[in-house]
């Protein structure tokens, strides 16, 4: 079967995220797929894989990148920001470049004003998949399977560099792509991926909680404590970015809880029941 | 193989707990394995599928229990001491009840004294598995595969009928079974699982959340808000017979969120690392 991409890539950041995209693409490109990361022990390992054909660290990055029609940066925020304004140089002529950062708002505004004049288009990226566990060798491509995918254009984005990226992030297996500012994504995902986060860490962190209850747990508990396994460097900098969409979706869960508490405290049996049906009813549009 | 069980069991209830309870004993058991059911389609339903042998009306109790050495209720709590008060006298001597129930205190107290002076003996049992579907046609052995089970003995229990439930109920593949009074029992549970249901319940009724982020949510999400698929039936009746300690549960949870919310609003990133760290490695020890 003929591949449907013939481009040269370089994957910025080859941790689960960049080498799941390594992965995925090493698989459909005909072209090159190069990775640059820090770590050099990361590099060989990525080789090793047979995921990228070549690695390289962070000061030979002009190497790839000159030749590169693609790229992901699939660093933490500040890392990204950061490796643009030291390769804004280096990327080859009208080069697609794109991120998997969690939050968009402000790095995005950062990144495009660095590459203003340019002959590159940088275009915002979230792959809304990932894993509890961080790092190179839990990367897999099935990950993308079926995930969703937030496409985040300003109005320095075209058209054609929109409808690019939906095509190749397609064809590694990502099924629903929305199109929506940064603003509004970093406002959604505030409630849709970070307060899930937040969630999480807070069941853990209840002073009830220890390893005394590990043989009283269901299903429930384990599902909602998942993502507590949490990788502290990136979601620090992922909630410190998004600060106020963020305290303003906790805000509205703890409302919400508020009401489900008052319903108990009143032993309103019917009003109980009411919102246990809304939310099975909303959990069921959203399935 | 030879069986392990030969006992004539009856389980009143065929719901998904029941179901799958009649599942699991019809092929680990050489005597009859009966089922009572208020509906008589899922009395057929249940025939039909081979895991009862035969099914009776709740007018016709007497005739299964007469015969059987374990009888497990497996209806909701107040349809469970109704059942018990109706059927006090149908009991077989020496036969051994238990429930199923995710709430013990107040229940057990009140089937432990309808039954003070029958040659019965009853012992509250807790399952610790489930699945966000009810119902017969949901039902599965395989939920029980390496789950917790409580085991809730009072003053009134025999070491000899707790250790019997103990060995039957990892015939069926429970894995680690703790013995807690009634009471420690309520007080964990609603930590561990009846604060998840009202977490998900929560998140699912936020006024952000509605059918249009359904293309915005990764797995924490998802993860998160399962069980907002819930039994409004089943889970009031939960929730109000635990509600001081859920009412506990739910302000520890929302002071723990309120830690991080602190952190967050203060822009203490180091403490924000901490928290996650700390959260990381309390989910370690219970995992």
């Amino acid at each position: 079967m003929q591949k449907p991409l013939n481009i040269n890539i370089t994957i910025v950041g080859l941790g689960l995220i960049g080498g799941s995209y390594a992965m995925a693409f090493k698989e459909i490109n005909n072209g090159h797929v190069w990775g640059i990361d820090l770590n050099k022990s990361t590099l060989k390992e990525a080789a090793d894989m047979n995921i990228i054909e070549k690695g390289y660290s962070d000061l030979d990055a002009r190497i790839p990148l000159k030749k590169s029609d693609v790229v992901i940066i699939a660093v933490y925020p500040k890392a990204a920001v950061r490796f643009v304004e030291e390769n804004a140089a280096n990327f080859k002529e009208n080069a697609i470049i794109t991120d998997v950062l969690g939050i968009k708002g402000k790095n995005i505004n950062q990144i495009q004003n660095i590459l203003l004049e340019k002959p590159v288009e940088f275009i915002g990226g979230h792959p809304m998949a990932g894993k509890e566990s961080s790092g190179l060798s839990y990367a897999s491509k099935s990950i993308f399977e079926g995930a969703n995918y937030i496409i985040t254009p300003t109005e320095k984005n075209s058209e054609e560099v929109i409808n690019y990226i939906e095509k190749i992030v397609k064809n590694i297996g990502f099924k629903n792509i929305s199109i929506v500012t940064p603003e509004k994504h970093d406002e959604i995902i505030a409630v849709t991926s970070q307060l899930p986060h937040v969630i999480a860490v807070s069941l853990m962190n209840m002073k009830n909680i220890d390893k005394n209850i590990k043989n009283f747990i269901g299903g429930s508990f384990r599902d909602e404590s998942r993502v507590a396994n949490i990788n502290p460097e990136l979601w620090s900098e992922l909630f410190l970015s998004n600060k106020e969409n963020l305290l303003s979706a906790v805000d509205e869960f703890q409302k919400s809880i508020d009401e489900l508490k008052d319903a108990l405290r009143e032993e309103d049996s019917e009003k109980l029941k009411v919102m246990m049906k809304k939310a099975s009813c909303k959990k069921g549009e959203i399935s």
